[in-house]
């Protein structure tokens, strides 16, 4: 299969109706009157509105029939309808806190059907829960209609890893001894986001966010480390990059394992194993498979080398509107992967005072199998880079 | 009163201490066994340990007596180690999603008894809730913490607003007729952020961010609208800024209604009477005042100027380790100001056509009254930006 072509341009109409559309069969499957999204991704996936939640809440009220109802303050009356590529009937609240009878559950309340049947999300806060009217079954259909991407979603994705092809590319021609943390987050970085603000008219910058940083081997072993911008890459490795973020609303993640100069002797055997159990992966994640199966074995692979102390992290887990989402390609995890899915590859290993081990990919599921979606280098020898 | 002298370090074991031992007094008047925190911003008060919430939950448990216990994913254990700044009993789960008994939740339930009183936050998901033992009393006891600083915050405050003074003193400098919001945008954060980096050793950055932008008059009546980063400074105004974000974990926000080259005339009203209504606040934000009479009088001010069409939202909001927090200068919000409190104050205007017109600064309640913690000009006169 070859790449689908990128896309730049929000949702239209159709691709919005069609989301609502097939939200709106699950709902008649699980007898409800109403859902409610009140997590800003989902109404993002939607809409095309995006917010934080802070203390004025946004909550999107969708009726088994005609317009979805959408409880918002004031404020941010037209910067809904700048954003939404839907129909929506605002209700608005002028702020919170508000005197009695104008507060933003006033009008939530007096919207639903004290006796209805309400489709909650299990990442509703207890805030608007206990506000919430009606009868109350938590279940997460918003969140299950996102783990199959449509044709637009796959292209929006397409873009965003474009971007971040083109950052870690530069990311290896920059890195290099005696470089800061800092200095390489802020070239990459800013690289990326001019890119993106060039590609995209109306970006939205709520949902946009390049990053690019590089561990050296000195804490390579700890992936969450970020305790000094301005650490200094070293001579040797292994450096681990992470290049990626949400490129407007769509969340894609490119990582490499490199060498500045050379490849310490006690690097190759553990980069050779994160290689295999890699490929193991790659080999596994086609349509059928069950997700949980994958983790399994590429962990056993890992374990069967001697690393068993090494692992800190499952195979895999979805992206989309964000970077980090189900599907995961974690034991437990029972279910099939599909075409349409777009998971991340990245068996890791990490040995202190030797430092870690993983690439990482942004990988669509398809009919055939999968295709990455992120280009980089991923050979021991691509990935030792010359310092003459 | 002298401002405060600035702080740049960490919280050390004493205040941390304080800040549990004044949460356990809570409790105890709660009658509860466990609290329990989810909010990261919460955690992070408690810990000085930084995470965003993701399928991978972070736990904080805080019995009557002992030990804090933290549920955490393996992954995040040197995380947690490296910025936490008391002492934590670690209980670590391999990943999520797990197999059956190795769940987040297995470990989760096994910490509290099944009769204990637990407090949780209003924060908190129905996911954590629906797993959380015990008989669950909502109370959000460190949010209430949270409304009075202590001497350490506010020398955090102090700071965070030294970065946005120097900032927004940049952007007046800076900001001409054609000049797009991206320039302003890519300009002023690069320099507060390399300003914030050079000034603190480790700084974190996930509880960082320092942004500022500049509405022009075409979009400034709105004050959320960011559909356009390419738009571009006019001759005239009112531009709005806007300079704050989170200085290594402390929210501030600096901002102000100015002119490049010249005042319309029709502007001239709205500025004066935004200045009436902002020197009222100002006069009334002393120990003892009701809050949501603040903003019940501030508005009706600029209501009887014949704006109250133009209004979209309350007078202020709290800050700390958040940009948006209690307390609150909101009708409805029947509390009292105390000193020790920090609240933005911004009474604003917005008139299609025209452009908005607010200030807003950092302003710390003292024992005598109030001051304010960010400093900029302004007077219309030093607001009109000379262009020769």
């Amino acid at each position: 299969m070859n790449l689908p072509k990128p896309i730049k341009t929000p949702p239209d109409k159709e691709e919005l109706r069609d989301r609502l559309e097939k939200l709106r069969n699950l709902m008649k499957n699980n007898d409800l009157d109403y859902y409610i999204s009140f997590d800003p991704t989902n109404i993002y996936y939607l809409t095309n509105f995006a917010n934080y939640v802070h203390e004025r809440p946004f909550i999107l009220i969708i009726p088994k029939k005609g317009l979805m109802k959408f409880v918002i303050p004031v404020l941010e009356a037209t910067h809904v309808k700048t954003r939404a590529r839907c129909e929506l009937e605002l209700h608005q609240y002028f702020e919170y806190p508000a005197p009695q009878g104008e507060n933003w559950y006033d009008i939530y309340k007096s919207i639903i059907k004290k006796d209805a049947r309400v489709g909650v999300e299990s990442s509703m806060t207890l805030r608007i829960y206990d506000k919430t009217p009606g009868n109350k079954i938590k279940k997460d259909l918003i969140d299950e209609l996102r783990l199959i991407k449509s044709e637009y979603e796959i292209g929006r994705l397409v873009h965003a890893c474009k971007i971040i092809n083109r950052g870690h590319k530069r990311l290896l021609k920059i890195c290099r001894p005696g470089k800061m943390l800092f200095e390489i987050y802020s070239d990459i970085s800013g690289y990326m986001t001019a890119k993106v603000v060039g590609d995209i008219k109306n970006l939205n910058p709520m949902v946009s966010k390049a990053q690019a940083v590089v561990l050296p081997p000195s804490v390579s072993h700890d992936p969450h480390n970020m305790t000094d911008v301005f650490l200094k890459m070293e001579q040797g490795g292994p450096h681990v990059s992470g290049v990626g973020g949400q490129i407007d609303g769509y969340g894609v993640e490119l990582e490499r394992t490199f060498f500045l100069g050379s490849v310490p002797k006690e690097a190759e055997k553990p980069f050779n194993i994160m290689m295999k159990a890699r490929n193991k992966a790659f080999e596994m994640a086609i349509p059928g498979a069950i997700m949980g199966d994958i983790d399994r074995e590429v962990r056993i692979l890992i374990k069967d080398e001697g690393f068993e102390r090494n692992l800190l992290h499952r195979t895999g887990h979805g992206l989309g509107i964000t970077g980090h989402e189900a599907p995961f390609l974690a034991e437990g995890y029972e279910q099939q992967l599909e075409p349409g899915m777009v998971i991340s590859i990245e068996p890791g290993i990490y040995i202190p005072n030797l430092g870690g081990f993983r690439h990482s990919d942004t990988v669509l599921i398809t009919e055939e199998g999968n295709i990455s979606l992120t280009k980089a280098p991923d050979k021991l020898e691509e990935l030792t880079i010359n310092l003459n």
